[in-house]
């Protein structure tokens, strides 16, 4: 498969208007529900897919180990699946990447939310850095990889290095933060990457999004998909 | 190979005594020199080993994409190499932290720093921890194995039950904290591990350990390691 076929089967993710964001449930299918807590439980698992469902969320997000109870939990349900992989620190091998994708997969993740190299990527390593990506985007089949860049901890140069290679590569997002690090999702970094992936892969904005005003202002600046643990709280503050 | 040999290949772990800790110096092969950031580069990582050379350090910590610039730098020197896996939160599948052990400890990792599964200890699904510790000894082969319990995150109950199963399940150390999330090394934790775990095993102290004041108090209290980014200062700073 080219990577311009796997371009091609990206979903529809057009960008947002205000009009269309004039109500806090408008927001809802940009949201993915996220549960990324070390000593998270089985039941907490089952609760965030119970809540995205009725909520009408976009996706849940877990680490891998819940994966197998979030997919059984959503059931039918029109909520996608998504498991991080080299989480949080994207310091392991491509290979481990690689496998951990495999595994997810086969657990039922329809999307990958994978750290990139940060290493690689302070030393310039662009090399490095498109196998790593590449090797996770081959390993993940028809599920989307979405390519944490961590914002935080790079310069403007870096951000976009980071883009330019993750587009080479074949992913299918990039995203801007762990939640782990220090930095969060920011309006001025959400348009950064939007204008170096250009309209056709999606932004997803992750970190610190914890109020509806917030949401929208990045969903204007060109993101299409809202990581977030604070889902709920940002639903009842309203704009 | 029984469990019971394993722990026969044991190194010789001897507690400390105050009289033989009257010089900072006397510290050095106790410590583990350590460096877990995303985004350290080869250079960084070379840095370490020297250091680590230089001071007599018991071993030095890296994150597995850093191992083979470590194990090169450290060259035939007197120090392990370590390297963290499932890292820092645990909450991957025993399958994919087996399989990069195997990475690991091809790449010449002499020891395995593994997170334990938090939420399945959480759950007190004893059968599920031990199953998850157990795949990364079987894939250690003759390396080490460290099982960090996150005591900042556990009840007394609850680090007690994850030394009880690391024990039965054949990993060498117990160690205190990733350093990534709350709580840090404390003589309580350590003195309740070296209490639970008996004399035939090795405790490790890590979590903010700054001070030499604080290495030698955890020392005395049973520890046979120290995991730290601090060591140099430690030094410099003396009693």
């Amino acid at each position: 498969m080219t990577k311009e076929s796997r371009r091609l089967r990206l979903p529809n993710l057009p960008l947002v208007s205000k009009e269309q964001l004039q109500n806090p449930s408008a927001l809802c299918p940009f949201i993915e529900h996220t549960l990324l807590k070390a000593d998270a439980t089985r039941a907490d698992v089952e609760r965030l897919a119970e809540e995205a469902i009725q909520f009408g969320f976009g996706g849940a997000c877990v680490n891998v180990c819940q994966l197998e109870t979030l997919v059984k939990a959503l059931g039918k349900a029109p909520v996608r699946a998504v498991a991080v992989v080299g989480f949080p620190l994207g310091a392991t091998l491509p290979e481990v990447k690689a496998f951990e994708t495999r595994e997810a997969v086969r657990l039922g993740a329809k999307e990958i939310d994978m750290v990139i190299n940060l290493g690689a990527l302070k030393e310039g390593d662009d090399a490095y850095l498109g196998y790593d990506i590449g090797a996770v985007v081959k390993a993940a089949g028809d599920a989307w990889v979405k390519v944490i860049i961590e914002t935080g901890l790079l310069t403007e140069a870096q951000k976009e290095a980071a883009c330019v290679v993750a587009k080479a590569a074949g992913a299918h997002f990039v995203k801007t933060c762990t939640g782990f690090a220090q930095g969060q999702a920011t309006v001025a970094d959400v348009a950064l990457m939007r204008r170096v992936l250009g309209a056709g892969m999606g932004v997803k904005a992750s970190g610190g999004i914890a109020t509806a005003e917030a949401a929208v202002a990045l969903l204007l600046a060109g993101a299409n998909r809202l990581g977030t643990s604070s889902g709920l709280k940002l639903l009842q503050n309203g704009f």
